[in-house]
């Protein structure tokens, strides 16, 4: 495809986008929460409802479970399994990394993100569990050049990380350069690729227009990402159910799209599953996911 | 020197210039402005006092230049020659870059300070010109791995950077690791001097306490960085008068010192320089160097 080519087919696909959202997104029916596409572990069988999973098991594991037996057996896993436990603010110290990581074994998150410097630690940590190991590149302003994205990324995987968020190169798109953007996700997918890892592209929505993510969302999706993004948590606001919605559109069905920055509770993160995330980005993880027992009703328990 | 040996010394260190702070730490005297130790451009000969250049030189060099003779012929190019002018927002475009490097060149600043996409584009731009190419490294979070600042800085390095703006690892730092702050400094600077550029190292002030400021002053300069900076522009606060003063005492006159984050105004800039700044990173640089021409008194202009 030449660079002309990119142009006029984003421009395509941004004008179809806008029309869409001029006659509103409509809310994806009958997929509730969106849990992911497994057995639910209390009554092992499809799930159609939020469910609580007997936790003999989890506590079983290990000793450092024990403690949180008595919350963990009210919240509910496929909504743990949802959220990737975020600490990266520059000033988190390692107890503060850690702690982070123990929180995410006990309850079950789809993965720990932290900034690269600790990814070491945290794969050392997480061994043996099924949550993942995440970091961020070129975070979070986009505007290194791919050849150092690149190389932060396999600095990264040779670590351990499993899942990279990178952000785009948002000063390139608002410039007009697609294929530079398409280029530099390009080369961060294939490296991740390779190595059998996932890649999630941030564009940071607060600082684009809708046509600016329509369009980046169709570049991250021929790039061959696994999953679009839409912040970073560091610029000045975060997801928001329009944004969801919009990108969610322009991917379609099969990537993934991840909601991040200002998720606070429960509620933020049930707007942002009913636009269409199937990943929440988020640092307040346990009170949200303490909140599914809290607040559960009993209907929704499975013995 | 072994880590526990570095420990012991960061540790002296800090405690002195605690002493010292709880003292109050003296305005450095008979320095005034801090000008560079170079001779007036004006009445060609050393001038303790702030003086304006006659810019019919600076005119006659390219004729972007002349539109803004009128302005030219009131500013302070010795205050000029302090500031890196500065465009790190993610957001923004090809045009925005070609602005503040044409600005540059127009007023005479130290430097042009971009992320490092910009490298190549701002070298092309300033070729030919005395303004230096800045770029940061590990921005603005410092989170990232030794490994991936040094590939970073040699990237920009390749690219015609001379001047590189490193974020120390903030966490380590907070979490103890002396040596690992000091390595990774360390890594930077020698990639940086092995190809004649400087590094200045960014402490990130608002996210440390002052014996933490003092230790991370110590540890850039054991580590051979030829200055320390206060602020990305991105934490919760930027430069201060007393972390500029801190910074100048740990660190003695042979090394630079940059403030940077809000600094917005003239007197901004006079309030960091009488405290010990030698360099001064700010966005709002137009406006700042105009205001020394439209406030200048007539005592302080050379013919």
């Amino acid at each position: 495809m030449t660079p002309a080519e990119l142009d006029s087919l984003v421009a395509q696909i941004g004008e179809e986008i806008l029309a869409r959202i001029g006659g509103g997104l409509p809310a994806r029916k009958g997929e509730g929460l969106n849990l992911p596409d497994q057995s639910c572990p209390g009554c092992q069988q499809r799930c159609p409802q939020t469910c609580v999973r007997n936790t003999k098991e989890i506590v079983a594991a290990g000793a450092d479970r024990v403690s949180a037996s008595e919350r963990l057996t009210k919240i509910d896993p496929a909504i743990a399994a949802l959220i990737d436990h975020t600490i990266l603010k520059p000033e988190a110290t390692r107890t503060d990394v850690l702690k982070v990581c123990r929180e995410a074994r006990q309850y079950g998150f789809a993965s720990v993100c932290v900034n690269p410097y600790w990814v070491p630690m945290v794969r050392a940590e997480l061994a043996g569990s099924p949550v993942k190991v995440c970091t961020v590149i070129g975070f979070p302003l986009g505007a290194t050049s791919t050849e150092a994205k690149v190389a932060e990324a396999e600095i990264c995987l040779r670590a351990g990380a499993t899942e990279l968020d990178m952000v785009i190169n948002i000063g390139a798109l608002r410039s007009g350069g697609h294929e530079a953007v398409k280029l530099d996700i390009q080369a961060v997918v294939k490296a991740a690729h390779q190595a059998g890892a996932i890649v999630k592209v941030i564009l940071e929505t607060a600082l684009l227009d809708d046509h600016q993510k329509a369009v980046a969302c169709s570049l991250a999706k021929l790039a061959g990402a696994d999953f679009v993004k839409t912040s970073t948590g560091f610029g000045p606001a975060g997801a928001s159910a329009h944004d969801v919605a919009l990108m969610r559109a322009v991917v379609g069905p099969e990537m993934g799209v991840k909601a991040s920055g200002g998720i606070r509770t429960l509620e933020d993160l049930k707007a942002m599953t009913a636009a269409g995330a199937t990943r929440i980005g988020a640092s307040a993880s346990v009170k949200i996911v303490e909140a599914t027992g809290a607040g559960a009703p009993s209907a929704h328990l499975h013995a």
